[in-house]
């Protein structure tokens, strides 16, 4: 089982003291999210996620921390990502993951990148994976120098003279097919952010892929996000969910929108409160947590990354502790396993 | 007096270790290099600085850190720059600060971009200065968006949500004329990597050009990188200071060789080592290093970072402190003084 930590909408203060309080409760791993801009503008931050993730790492004694999900297609360098991570885990041997995405405009566009289609983002995620792994994967006994000739990427006799002291886990987050096959192909394991139904589906096409590549599928990781507001008073855990209502605009990872007052602004006419409460769970009962966790197992997830947008984040995690973690096994409590459990 | 951290010399631990030597032996502030690629091959390292600047901060108590220096021309954003270094004092308020400049071949080209002429790269340099001063610059009573339309960045309605919580000092690395005038027009303080006399001659364009824009050069911080090897063995002492060969190649930041093996092998055929001995001070004596302090300040720095390559790094921080520290009055031991002083 895994904490997540928004760096959209918390401070990296606050968001330290939640992940030490989730490493006390239980929580073997934290995924973590990684914007140059907010998906809302009241309120929110723009955390450097790799500078936290240090300060996170130093402050925790075994947590592991991955990204959900990091994009390698403009403002990133691939190259540049698989420096980062390489000495993150260095400095936190066996900590440190990286989850992968073809990202959203408004973390791009801002810095002057175009905005393509889903297609050619997808297309460049890959060459990015390609290259991470491959500078990665340097043995100590060769000299390790990486050329690539891509469509998007070249890369001209680079080498990490600082390399990763374990294998990194690359996870790669999808919401659709074709990037559910890309996952299948190139990466570790599987993100994915929609409720345990939906999500099933496109693990079914990660699987499946996964067994036509002939890859073990049984030893990759696949990783759901489940989002929940939890409070004794039921609006007042609504109300702290509606920070992501932008996120539930009709096909915004298309979109080109990347100034969170746009964002806000459009949630706030077009998304109605019916669609938070259906990608969100709003809910005031531990049993509806726990049926929701066992859903994701039951469809075959190995790892359910708990995304808490309630009102007081502190008391969410001390209640999960108690109430919701003696429910599941070890082994869906724990992380980096590779065979699928249900609870 | 400031420390200098390598790291494209040292393992991050070590690094971590020194600084933490550094901080106990007096030192207040420790400026760090920012590489893609290191400047030798054998033995060199590749770690990510932004990552190790969290850990060190983590690590010490008042040191503060700066980056000697970061490229903000092609690998890095000038935005995620700006994004990195505002979360970096928010975690470590005032202890942060951003040394800049139009950066190396070895750091870009392995990464797919060209390599242009100076000139270029210092317009691209002075764009970047500009955008991250504006993204910095947001007030907490204005909206903090920033647009630039430059002839090589773009940015877009960019804000910065998590912003600097100091106002952090950029400094900025020049060995010529041009980029000494820019950086007496934008930056907060010069940068020299070159021997008393030398960087004295730097100096005066700086300070000449500050004073025609109508600056107030005294509040303007004066760098000068002070290169050490110390060893009561002399052999010993010189032999460490050879991995600094390379930077001693003729003209070699318009080079366009980026890969250290060659770098190693160009410097090892065409470097004597009569040029190590004229850009380092190798030496087995605390009143060489003693003098060579002095005259940096004589010649108007205020602020000298010690780059050691001696044999026995902890070693020398100890003798160092006992020995040359004392020679120094408080304000020129000191950091983020503002004003000249001589020992």
């Amino acid at each position: 089982m895994g904490y997540w930590a928004a760096q959209e909408q918390y401070s990296m203060q606050d968001l330290l003291k939640f992940v030490t309080e989730a490493e006390k409760s239980g929580f073997a791993t934290t995924m973590t999210s990684d914007h140059f801009h907010p998906w809302w503008h009241d309120g929110a931050f723009g955390n450097f996620t790799w500078i936290w993730m240090a300060a996170a790492a130093e402050n925790t004694k075994r947590m592991q921390f991955v990204t959900g999900v990091t994009a390698p297609v403009y403002r990133y360098h691939p190259a540049i990502i698989a420096q980062a991570f390489a000495s993150l885990d260095v400095l936190y041997p066996g900590r440190i993951g990286l989850g992968l995405g073809s990202g959203e405009a408004m973390n791009e566009a801002p810095l002057g990148f175009d905005w393509p289609r889903a297609r050619a983002r997808l297309a460049r995620t890959k060459e990015a994976i390609q290259i991470i792994k491959e500078l990665w994967g340097q043995g100590v006994d060769d000299e390790g120098f990486v050329n690539f000739n891509g469509e998007y990427f070249l890369i001209r006799d680079a080498k990490l003279y600082t390399p990763p002291s374990t294998k990194i886990p690359v996870y790669m987050a999808a919401t659709g097919k074709q990037a559910a096959k890309v996952a299948a192909q190139y990466s570790d394991g599987l993100i994915t952010y929609l409720p345990a139904a939906e999500a099933g589906k496109v693990l079914h096409i990660f699987d499946a892929t996964a067994e036509k590549e002939g890859r073990d599928k049984d030893s990759l990781e696949k990783i759901a996000e489940y989002k929940v507001s939890f409070s004794e008073d039921y609006d007042e855990a609504f109300k702290s969910a509606t920070f992501w209502r932008a996120t539930l605009i009709k096909n915004v990872f298309d979109s080109d929108i990347s100034d969170p007052r746009s964002l806000q602004q459009k949630a706030e006419s077009k998304v109605p409160d019916e669609k938070i409460k259906q990608a969100i769970q709003i809910t005031t009962s531990i049993e509806d947590c726990i049926k929701s966790i066992e859903d994701y197992f039951k469809v075959g997830f190995t790892r359910v990354y708990v995304h808490s947008t309630s009102p007081d984040e502190i008391k969410f995690i001390q209640m999960f502790s108690k109430k919701v973690m003696p429910h599941f096994s070890i082994e869906a409590r724990g992380s980096r396993k590779t065979t699928a459990t249900s609870a």
